[in-house]
């Protein structure tokens, strides 16, 4: 049960409310008015709860669990304790993040203005928005309803946010355009300018950076990474996309829709990424290149060259990643050999 | 010697004093009422000056030092300067470490709390319990005697932090309960929600993160280094840790007594480290893995697969360091042969 | 153009200033007095507009360009459109920072201490000093002319600052000597103690960290980025240098002239580079090393030895450039065989 101390919960929710909000087919459940306290994990849940089993490798904490309901896959149906309520689905994980989402719904601003925060009289907040103590609103931004700027964030002049937003606890933009539902975690730094500059022995001369950072709808940019402001053109990451932890994203980069980029990646200036692109943690990627649609990225690959759409690659230099899976065998067989 | 402006200095302290303070064996010291002002390295030091020889490198800077007193290793006193002072002991940087803070001990809370700090009134802080100017600390919020909350950190609502612990400046803190004597260095970010959500074409759905992170006694956390809350069950952070900057801990992390994580490390969600674990820089490790007590990981390398207890890997992907260093070897005689 | 929500533009400027400012030759401009309105890239640039071509990789742009002038290296003034002016140079580039920067000059500090900033009374603040909302100056500290410092950043006491800097949001800096003309960028860290202990099963013992960060001019050090304070002796960062985002830089680590260390590279503890070296992305060093003037080393690259000046390595463990890309070679070749 999470504590309460940190969280609220919603419900208890019925069978038949968890089935309508999540699409899911219900099995074993003979009465649909039984209702469900809270979701957990499966090695943790007792009869009141509502868990999920999505992978695999836990199969055996799905066949012991005391859980009351669970969402699981049609094929894992028969595997199920014999009293557990099954929601089956294709996607069991995405069903348990809406149920989940009912129980313990994202918070929207709540409307109140800390005393203690400091807004210019200029800047234009929509209904419900919610300014916590120490956080810094410069002229002229622009605020949408119900987003909330958390303690000691500090949003720089001009700077448009849409509705339902949340800006973390410490975290600072500026020169940014963001969209509606964006979680912005604390530390983020967005809108600074990039690392431009004309290097030379006689010194290296800053570049004036002239553009800015546009972020789209539903995106999130994890606690302490760095989203520089373009350098003529914008920074551009498009609708849906997921950033981590402790990334960077260099001036003029362009993401699309949907792009998943997992903690500590860098991205060097100017490289546009399509849609849906998945970058594993720690891959850093050159600037200037472009990265086609639906492709991956290995953990720790350093891309030097454009992927093409759908491609995988992995390695530093990154190849292809059956030639880079090749090359791992390759290199260990050789030391086999030596012996 | 230090910089006043930013240090202050107690002492000086008598041979006998030093030797009692870190159970060091007293050699060549005629007077052990003699005392010394300061610590410093042994190329800056002179006779007033207690320093220490630990690392051979530097074994010149030893033998031509004038540091009127050294921790050594018994092994090196009879390469030590004609009237220098010897502390002997099998740790010499430990013994070092133990004189050096009576020197210059660590700051505790003075009780003050900033008219510029806002500390909702539900929370209970205890004696001399410090809060610098801009810091925010949340409802309900538990504060143990003697810590230190710096300016502009922020600590949401519920959190419990024990005694003697130090939060940095802007750092922000949430979700969690820290144990005593613990340091959280400046915009370190620890409790935000998890890299926690369902990928799919048709848009990834955020899963509720319903755990803590909970953090034990005697525990450093970097700058700007990021551990997110646990996804229902909680990030755990054993007594003793000692973690670098720019690390990122993911949801559900397990991390036991002493280990030692050097910067800018990535361990992934749901993995779990046991006891005196080292990582050494910009090392990954992926999720849901197992570490052993006391294994070791080579700086870059990338983990894939369980450790057992006591191994030492190396590499990316990473396999035990023998084979990696063989790798190496091999992969450089195969360019020579080329040639 | 630029959005004037965010930068203030002056100007126009004239041929004939365009080409004082910047030392450039005039090439094509049959009227001197001519202005131009603006800078911007080749790409979305009319008549009005100054540009610059300096990467040949965008000559379509530039043979295609309505830029009413344009900085270009001499060789290619025949590729040029019909009526552009030219400004030819061998440094395109550097005219252009140069130029940009006489439209869109760096702020100085308008000399307003926001009534929600929090001075203390003994900090000595220059002429012109900006102080922004909810920035805490501690005790004794010293700040220039004309610095800016942003909103929640925390300058800790005696810290010293030099004119003409600006210290970004929710940064914080202790324990240290700045010199003029620098930009800390948002949530950089500053100062803070090193990871320094001395290790044992016992536990680990921290060793106090008696040093200070000392930065010369004109140094750039990025966002989020961490230097951590000297131990005994300082951690020295040479005028000139420029820090990109999410870098470490360990405790006493010194750096000469002119360095350019991109994104989430790591410096261990120690290591002293010297002039001119560059570190490309995601590089590691680890500590107690020595890089020559001039060095450089390849993004993702682990240095573990000194490595001499003018050299460039690159692979982790880090070998002479050459000899990297032929492993990689040797790599792809070996595993053609085995197919």
């Amino acid at each position: 049960m999470a504590d309460s101390r940190f969280f609220s919960r919603k419900g208890p929710f019925s069978v038949a409310q968890i089935a309508e909000l999540t699409g899911a087919d219900v099995v074993n459940a003979p009465d649909r008015d039984r209702v469900f306290d809270d979701v957990s994990p499966l090695q943790n849940a007792d009869s009141t709860i509502l868990s999920f089993f999505d992978n695999r490798k836990y199969i055996d904490a799905f066949i012991n669990s005391k859980a009351g309901a669970c969402f699981v896959r049609p094929e894992f149906a028969d595997r199920a304790p014999k009293d557990m309520v099954l929601f089956t689905t294709n996607d069991p994980y995405r069903a348990y993040a809406k149920a989940a989402t009912a129980f313990y719904p994202f918070e929207t601003g709540n409307g109140s203005i800390s005393e203690f925060a400091v807004v210019d009289p200029s800047a234009k907040l929509g209904k419900g928005v919610q300014v916590d103590a120490g956080a810094v609103i410069g002229a002229n931004c622009e605020i949408g309803d119900g987003t909330i700027i958390e303690a000691n964030a500090v949003i720089g002049k001009g700077v448009v946010i849409g509705a339902g937003c949340r800006i973390g606890a410490n975290a600072s933009i500026s020169h940014s355009l963001i969209g509606n539902l964006c979680l912005i975690y604390p530390g983020a730094r967005i809108g600074q300018d990039g690392f431009g500059f004309a290097m030379g022995p006689q010194g290296h001369v800053k570049v004036p950076q002239l553009g800015r950072v546009v972020i789209g709808n539903d995106v999130e940019v994890g606690s302490n990474s760095t989203i520089d402001r373009g350098a003529g053109p914008d920074t551009v990451i498009g609708n849906g996309c997921r950033i981590d932890n402790l990334v960077q994203i260099g001036h003029n980069v362009e993401m699309g829709m949907g792009c998943v980029i997992v903690s500590q990646v860098g991205i060097s200036g100017s490289t546009k990424l399509g849609n849906f692109v998945v970058l594993a943690g720690q891959a850093g990627i050159t600037g200037h290149l472009e990265i086609g649609d639906g492709a991956k990225v290995a953990a720790q690959s350093g891309v030097m060259k454009n992927i093409g759409p759908g491609e995988t690659v992995g390695g530093s230099p990154a190849v292809p990643v059956m030639e880079y899976h090749k090359q791992t065998v390759a290199l260990s067989r050789l030391i086999r050999k030596k012996k």
